[in-house]
């Protein structure tokens, strides 16, 4: 094998050529341009850039534009000291602008962050100036610049003013200090290992390169359930290199606290916070952290929800919470970002009255304009906690002396995590766009509503070590949604997805049509085959998040209850007659929402509840609804592997193959979920579908029907998981269950529901007759060591020639607690 | 990241989707095909297959139909034990399927390992019959059946028999039992490892495989230069297992063996072939290896050649020597293949009468009529060794009574190793095709000209552990040609270019096209910048064979003298004048090579010494063909680069760029043989190049004229390899060499031409001004380490815009052994 000739990816264009297609550049591919495309292009864009200035961000500007340009004109910028004769990028701050070219007479009034991309004509040369404020602003105009060039925009005669939406547009992640994450599903932590910062830091660079890009400023690097040895005094050097790597990119780092650090790690005997002694604490800590980071962020802060200690421990308010420490940081610029998900865990479920929905509002309501000015709310997109579907959050509309931060989750903890599409950018327009009545909660989160001094978004990102950020392609798609929404939350779903595919994918016509068009269906389809109209919470809300339980929800302290039962289903919140949570809302929006003509279908379970027979404005009733939705989302989710074959040698075969796999592996899913929840509402309502496919699969023969040999049937949990509620399972070291086929001669697709749980790597063999048509190995790694909905997987297994008299059997071999485990087969007709 | 949901990667369709493109199925992918040609035949292939009689090869072949038609057609062909009333493919021997379908009433007389296909329509249902004499004939039906369909060849009313043109269609690796390889460039060896056959053989048996694809029925295992150790008694049970590996595809095992071998390790005090206790150990060793492995195929020997033991040391003949082993094999159906690459490599080269090229003639033609039936006496195409342009071996014509094999070298030895594209069925066809008189030299191979027992074609092969075998995607077309021209001599170049091409990159006309293309033309490109006109000869021929060294030929012992002086070049093999080499061809034949007038361009200088001056068919001069040849040669090379770039997006891309940078390290050394060998003749000849080219090239600046901090002028050796026969290195921990650019200013390529020896990883940078517009490491392995032709490497730097006064500098850091040093840089006016 010839070596690769060079191995330094940074600058280098023939690393470029050289790299496998494997994510980790995300949309900054800057693949080379079509000869046209780039010879137009190279007419326009000048040979020599001078940086005015040299601050750190403006350096990182000038050598992603020499980035940029080199892999998509095959051309290296020049870089000048002084402004030439000749055309040139000219980039730095509106200051540094006016003393290195005063010939160019810039003048401008320009925002934080914001940049301008002007060309001026000078002596009949032109110069493309990108030009801002302050450094932060000349980087998000380089990344816009490189861009518009990769998209196919025109940058000559350029004169764009873009000023970010809001100045809050951060990212939390989850990242534990010893390398795990909550709700992390794209590998480690790219921050921590064994409870210190990670000695190599390269991914962090390139994540704030990734950040910069989309105008993110700032970036909290540990779990919001907050370690409290993090403000042990020997971590701020570490956090002082996280620091190092991100502000070349213009990220501020921020860190998650724990309230009960004065008592538990400060030495205090108490963490009382109108206590002075814990006041000064807060304040020397955040001197101590300070001298290590002078530009830090500032804190995240998580009291009294979910276990974590809080104010209420010496019955003080979150005011009072927040402030001791915002006070703390406020001499030093930093931000107290106050989460407002706070909520009671332990709800009597038995009292119709209780509503966990109500709770942000009810414990921030009172407080407004008790809260300092560096203090922001951070305020879930929903009442409850990032379901498929809920209403805008009230609390929005219900603070007008506070700051807020709308925290958006990118993430996709219920949202099928890092194995199902789901493109949330159209999910997170709706809650942006929704008008509370005082304004949108675009504009309320971000200040303008009440002229607040600050505001705006936070993702809850999660990125990891995995080569592709995400744990696969496509879930790249809502980081760069968020970011592209946190500057300009004005920008459609539509946009958006087109820009992160021709930049991810590349500009092919068919590539830009598929690719765009799955990802804005993908939220729907989800909901579809989860949980449409409000239901929600129908993953296993008490374990991982991830697979179907319909009944995780109900008859406990959690309170995501959708009190479904014989008679009806969703919960009243009703003002009239249920939990008065709608009531939290602005009349024009309660009326919308008490009224039950008026209720939109998708959240009439969220806000009501009704019989099945109900019918809903579809014209069809609930229980038929439910049906419909789930055998329509599981045929939308089968249609995906269709459309994404359709582009099939139109980009790079890895992410082909790999986007397939987990297409693949979705569709299955869909079927588990479609299944599990139709035959439950079955089972609830005893209402047969009008169209006879609930509990009615041809060619279906569930696995405890067969002849079994060492397989024994269990029971599954819960039941709806499982076709017919039981599987198989292998209590030996080698099992087999066969049927007889009897039907017609012809070409066959043989499904196997089997159960890929992650303790084990079960193999299997399928077999016609004598003969070995598949074998595989269950080694996928799901959130779940049960036989359950998470971990129920499909092989399927095309071009099958089946004659009557044909013994189809399956073979288990279990390995480690995986006992080889399945469901059913299914023999399907196959146009092959 | 999803993991892949299936592992094993022989059986399953998903595996397939699954795998990158790494190049280890080569010419079987059996891809999925299009929509439409499935479609076809997918009516035409039918749903079953039976197979009659289960020998091993049978069972091979009933396995590679199921993957093959699963692979293309996506469906499982079903194994049945009878030949049912529906249409199935049937397989097996003539006489199994006689007995289990006596309706079909076949009957034929088929040659050994010659097959059939043959649509037989009984009771109005179609079978396609894959039969033959024997199960390796069956085998070979199946694959011939498969390449059908994956060449979009009609399989409806199939009546095909193929017999193959010779019995002996063979391979030899030259693999040492340490696991290293002699003329190996694709990884180290498959079958040895530390002394002792490998526990893995997977890759032996998935060679077998491939083996079997094209009807290559054997494979010596080791070194011809073989280690006497291999004959020690604990081999056998090793070698049996690499034969239990070949033995399902029908390939038999052979060893070399030593000739020294009975005193060596067969503690007799002699190994003289007269001596009968001799001849008892060679017995007695072949019935111990028989007994392990009882279908070996035989032995391979090489004596008293390049240092060898052999029947000189006791005053035998070559026929003592081969029929002495020979006796030992025969009860056992062995054969011996007695190598005929005999010549004495301490010829004194001041007598113009010694010729090398006369040695396999002189001591093999006396024999004729004295060798056993069961010795094969192996040839090399040439009567050199494998050099680029070489007569067919008078010896083919020269043995009349003595079964011959024709040793053709895939392995790319003096031919670019495993670095250059080098496709080299056109040169064995001119080869085979070329009629000596008697009959064609594959006629005479076969042994149907003089009507010989036995005879055909042994390929040097030596593939090795490699994920593509052979080091590099492309040099697989060499092993696919030898198999399919060792099969039908008859087929054409083109022809097998394309069946290659479609089957290993997939049938997208434009790739087809430029691919079959490439590979046609390489050869002659090859010859063009290295040695045309039968100059031959030019590599380093006392070292690595590989990099460019035009007088290592001369002046030793090893006899592939090019005699160029100051006047003339060429050796005169004429009868008239010179050795008379000329006379051991027929008269017709030694006519045409004898009279200047008529021979050909191709071989003027290897059959003749003449002056520059003389004119050529061509109506050029000698001296300006070199030239002009040699920049022909190199800038096809140059050319492959866009040729390939045509193709980006219609192959996968992993092997779309690791073939574009192969061929972009072959353009850059195309460039140092073009200069190397023009420049030396230029400096012996003293005739300038008509076209001004030769020792001026514009905007080259040699490193040795440029400013120097720490870089230090050294002289390399031979001078040729070097521009101006000088570069630079560092003797320190870093240097740096500059130069002022005082052109126009525009954009530019910069080239810098390197040395990248593998005795250590230096690293440079290069800057215009202060900018550093590219870094590199020099890390390939070339077999090198000295600043020579091998190690020569071209950086190429595009889109670099230069302005007069521009400083230009290379920074070199050594590293190892590796002195960063560099010849010259270019720069180059840019179309970019």
């Amino acid at each position: 094998m010839l070596r690769p000739l060079c191995v330094i990816p940074a600058l280098l264009a023939c690393a470029a050529a050289l790299r496998a297609e494997d994510g980790s550049v995300a949309w900054l591919r800057y693949t080379a341009l079509g000869e046209t495309a780039a010879r137009g292009y190279r007419l326009a864009v000048p040979a020599v850039v001078v940086a005015a200035g040299a601050a750190a961000p403006i350096d990182s500007a000038q050598q992603e534009l020499i980035r940029g340009i080199r892999g998509m004109l095959g051309r290296t910028l020049r870089v000048e000291a002084h402004v030439p004769r000749e055309s040139a990028i000219v980039i730095g701050t509106l200051d540094e602008i006016q003393k290195a070219a005063p010939q160019f007479g810039l003048s401008a009034k320009l925002e934080p962050d914001g940049f301008w991309l002007k060309t001026i004509t000078e002596g009949g040369v032109p110069y493309i100036v990108v030009t801002a404020e302050d450094g932060r602003g000349v980087l998000y105009g380089a990344f816009a610049l490189l861009r518009k060039i990769a998209l196919g925009e025109a940058v000559d005669r350029l004169d764009e003013r873009q000023t970010p939406y809001a100045p809050v547009r951060w990212v939390n992640q989850w990242d534990n200090l010893d390398g795990s994450m909550e709700r992390g599903y794209g590998g480690p932590s790219i921050f921590w290992e064994g409870g210190h910062v990670r000695q190599d830091l390269s991914r962090v660079s390139e994540y704030g390169r990734l950040l910069a890009s989309l105008g993110i400023n700032g970036c909290s690097i540990n779990n919001v359930n907050a370690d409290p040895q993090l403000l042990d005094s020997d971590f701020a050097a570490q956090i002082a290199r996280i620091a190092a790597a991100f502000r070349p990119w213009g990220v501020q780092v921020a860190v998650s606290v724990d309230f009960g650090s004065p008592k538990s790690i400060g030495g205090l005997d108490t963490f009382d916070p109108v206590d002075p002694k814990v006041a000064a604490w807060w304040k020397a800590k955040a001197e101590e952290l300070y001298r290590a980071v002078p530009d830090l962020g500032g804190f995240v802060l998580k009291a009294d929800s979910e276990g974590r200690a809080g104010p209420s421990t010496y019955g003080r308010t979150h005011a009072d919470a927040a402030n001791v420490v915002a006070r703390a940081l406020k001499t030093h610029g930093g931000l107290l970002f106050y989460r407002g998900f706070v909520y009671d865990h332990h709800m009597d479920w038995r009292n119709p009255k209780n509503d966990r929905a109500r709770a942000a509002y009810d414990n921030f309501h009172p407080l407004d304009g008790r809260f300092d000015d560096n203090v922001i709310v951070q305020i879930k997109n929903g009442p409850i906690d990032f379901q498929v579907r809920e209403p805008a959050s009230p609390v929005f509309g219900a603070l007008e002396r506070t700051n807020e931060a709308a925290e958006l989750q990118i993430t996709q903890e219920y949202m099928g995590q890092a194995r199902f599409l789901v493109f949330l950018a159209p999910m997170w327009k709706e809650t942006l766009d929704f008008d509370l009545g005082p304004g949108t909660v675009k504009a309320l989160a971000a200040g303008k509503t009440f002229h607040r001094p600050t505001g705006g978004f936070v993702g809850v990102a999660n990125v990891g070590l995995d080569e592709n950020w995400t744990g696969n392609h496509l879930s790249q798609a809502n980081l760069y949604g968020f970011g592209r929404l946190a500057w300009n939350p004005d920008l459609s779903a539509p946009r958006i997805a087109e820009e992160w595919t021709r930049l991810t994918f590349g500009g092919d016509p068919k590539v830009l049509e598929t690719v765009s068009v799955l990802l804005l269906k993908s939220w729907r389809t989800y909901e579809n085959y989860t949980g449409p109209l409000g239901l929600q919470g129908l993953t296993d809300i008490v374990g991982n998040h991830y697979g179907v339980s319909v009944e995780a929800s109900e008859r406990n302290g959690w309170g995501q209850w959708h009190r479904a039962d014989q008679t009806g289903v969703g919960m009243d919140r009703t003002m009239a007659t249920g939990t008065g949570y709608i009531g939290q809302y602005s009349p024009a929006v309660a009326k919308v929402f008490e009224s039950l003509e008026d209720c939109p279908d998708d959240l009439v379970l969220f806000m009501h509840h009704v019989p099945y027979t109900y019918s809903l404005h579809s014209g069809k009733t609930v229980i038929q609804s439910i049906y419909d939705l789930h055998y329509e989302g599981e045929q939308a989710a089968e249609s995906y592997i269709g459309d994404w074959k359709g582009i099939a040698g139109r980009i790079d075969d890895r992410r082909y193959r790999e986007v397939l796999a987990q297409l693949e592996y979705q569709a299955g899913q869909a079927e588990v979920w479609r299944d599990a929840v139709s035959n439950w509402f079955f089972r609830e309502s005893r209402i047969p579908d009008a169209k006879s496919r609930v509990g009615n699969h041809p060619g279906r023969v569930e696995a405890e029907a067969m002849m079994l040999e060492g397989y024994t049937a269990v029971d599954v949990h819960p039941w709806e998981a499982a076709s017919g509620g039981k599987a198989v399972s292998c209590p030996i070291t080698q099992c087999a269950a066969s049927t007889r086929y009897n039907g017609a001669p012809g070409w066959y697709t043989l499904r196997i529901q089997y159960f890929d749980q992650n303790n084990g790597t079960a193999r299997y063999k399928l077999r016609v007759g004598d003969q070995v048509v598949d074998e595989w190995v269950a080694a996928a790694h799901v959130p779940s060591a049960k036989i359950d909905g998470s971990t129920s997987a499909r092989r399927t297994v095309g071009g099958i020639a089946l004659r009557a008299g044909d013994s189809i059997r399956v073979e288990g071999m279990p390995d480690g607690g995986e006992t080889a485990a399945f469901d059913y087969i299914e023999i399907l007709p196959s146009e092959n």
